[in-house]
């Protein structure tokens, strides 16, 4: 599974990635729900094509820059899942993409939505007014969001939400709570109910959502095993990182913060996990140091120079800090893929 | 001082940029200190162009790929301050450099001291010993170096640490302590003994040390301004972010944690600082939201669309973040810096 390139680097196992997809493709089928996947997670043409083949039907995105990227890859319906604001440059290229693909885009204020009107205009272009379900970051009441369609005239698809407060132990099942009963008192003819994480994807309400938008799911990661959202085996990218250093029930690896991202919220084990060894932990990460401890008792099973997987506890911030990922099957490498929309944040 | 394009993007203040750099070669002048900053920080040639200008002996960095970089980009004399572990394409590429610069690479086993002998064989690079001066990530006992040392032969330099264990209020004093307590412990006829780091700059005790290699202090960050080791006037590099929604006293950015870095150590006060409103505190960030809250009373003095400045609160996951920077004098954009050494963590 680890290929002769000098560590740290980013490892896809297809097998593992194939799983997941159909896993949350399946889930998504049986809840009779649309599916968009969220590709700011993985940032790869390849993955949306392996996502639309199982019957998504779009993708969703952060910004316009990563829109640009996946509609240069052929996916012809996209959701900018974001309130934009829409001006300088990004006014020209958010039309030129209008003009070129299915499009929906996120407003949560009568101002950006008549920002948003006369750069989408004669596009077919549809907004989507955002709802605070209880993250209490972006978002307006539900029954705000009548007026702010009203403001956009027809060209409304519905409203969405992020229930982005069920990353945390047991809080996925209130937060779909949350996100159903956000989503239902929205009061608007236009039908598109969006929602969903991977975290509430299992709990979503089919009763009142009519679309999900999962992004970890495609890869899975540390954070989401502590969750209970998956297992360790379920972790289909791992960053390849090299034993340089090593003291007492200590080794440190070259998959640092630079490879793996710095987030780790207070409820996390540590700095990721290991998952070919579950009972040790990252003490510690600085940009070229994972820190990681193995229990008393035995010596760690590690010795320099060992090559070992490490599961970021955010997945979605380690494929941004990569140029590709090495795709790997039965531990052979089968293919590279380039992270095509890595840094693309305007 | 923010130029047109789509935020957020990266912007450099060249003259508190300089300012910076002339604090910093004068703080190590006036100790007798030989100056090697660590470009970790930047990864930007012609940043490091300004500090050989004011007398830095050379620079410091963590990877053979950053020295690759520099290198290419005209530094004679580079020290990768890390335990590399030379096999597989790294140990060529390690031997190519060594052939074109002057070059000293860390070290921290007498099996990696093994491995680096005959790469670096006949080349003229030396071997800097690592010594733990309490940080407990890489680098041995001050009484385990010339073990090591006695293991390469004689193309020893001396002795290296890093005193990270300043990175906390009122910890640099104790960790500068620490630093040379370490480095005067070590018993090497070899004369290097480099440490040093943004916080434990100004604590350096010269009579031990010889050589400092401060990373940060290039920019600073909310990280040093919130420990005191800057003002918030002395942060160089700052994220362009753009408010895209506004709820009570709380106003969101389009500025998260893919542009800033995820870093959050306990001690900070949130997800960054904003330099033009230091009563402001980022409550929370996600991958493309900077949410934002400001104190009970007036309300926010920001409507959507304004553009503001946000500190990372570690400027070196930023940079490392970004393609280019945008450079700014008085608020007029004068150049653009290719992040040259951006993820180049190999």
């Amino acid at each position: 599974m680890i290929p002769n390139d000098d560590t740290p680097h980013l490892v896809v196992d297809l097998d593992v990635l194939d799983r997941n997809l159909d896993r949350t493709a399946a889930l998504a089928r049986a809840k009779g729900l649309a599916l968009r996947p969220h590709a700011k997670t993985h940032k790869c043409p390849e993955i949306a094509r392996r996502q639309l083949d199982r019957g998504a039907v779009g993708l969703t995105v952060a910004t316009v820059g990563e829109a640009e990227v996946f509609a240069a890859g052929g996916v012809a319906d996209l959701f900018i899942a974001y309130p934009l604001w829409p001006v300088g440059p990004r006014a020209a290229r958010l039309r030129a993409l209008a003009e070129r693909v299915a499009l929906r885009v996120g407003a949560d204020s009568v101002e950006a939505v008549d920002l948003l009107a006369p750069v989408l205009a004669g596009t077919g272009a549809e907004l989507v007014v955002e709802v605070d379900s209880g993250q209490h970051r972006s978002g307006v009441r539900p029954d705000e969001v009548a007026g702010i369609a009203a403001a956009a005239g027809p060209a409304v698809a519905g409203a969405f939400t992020f229930p982005g407060h069920g990353y945390g132990p047991d809080r996925a099942g209130a937060a779909a709570a949350a996100e159903a009963a956000a989503l239902a008192a929205v009061e608007l003819a236009a039908p598109l109910r969006s929602g969903g994480s991977t975290p509430t994807l299992a709990h979503a309400d089919a009763g009142v959502l009519t679309e999900v938008r999962p992004g970890v799911s495609v890869f899975n990661d540390a954070q989401q095993a502590e969750l209970g959202s998956c297992g360790l085996a379920d972790i289909a990218l791992t960053a390849a990182g090299t034993v340089v250093s090593r003291t007492g029930q200590q080794v440190v690896l070259d998959a640092g913060s630079k490879v793996l991202g710095a987030d780790q919220p207070a409820w996390v084990s540590g700095g990721g996990r290991l998952p070919d060894h579950p009972d040790a932990r990252i003490v510690a990460l600085s940009e070229h140091h994972a820190t990681v401890r193995f229990p008393d008792g035995a010596p760690p099973p590690l010795r320099r120079g060992d090559i070992v997987r490490v599961a970021p506890n955010h997945v979605c911030a380690a494929v941004n800090l990569a140029d590709e990922l090495v795709v790997a099957r039965d531990g052979e490498v089968v293919d590279r893929w380039v992270v095509a929309a890595r840094g693309a944040n305007t």
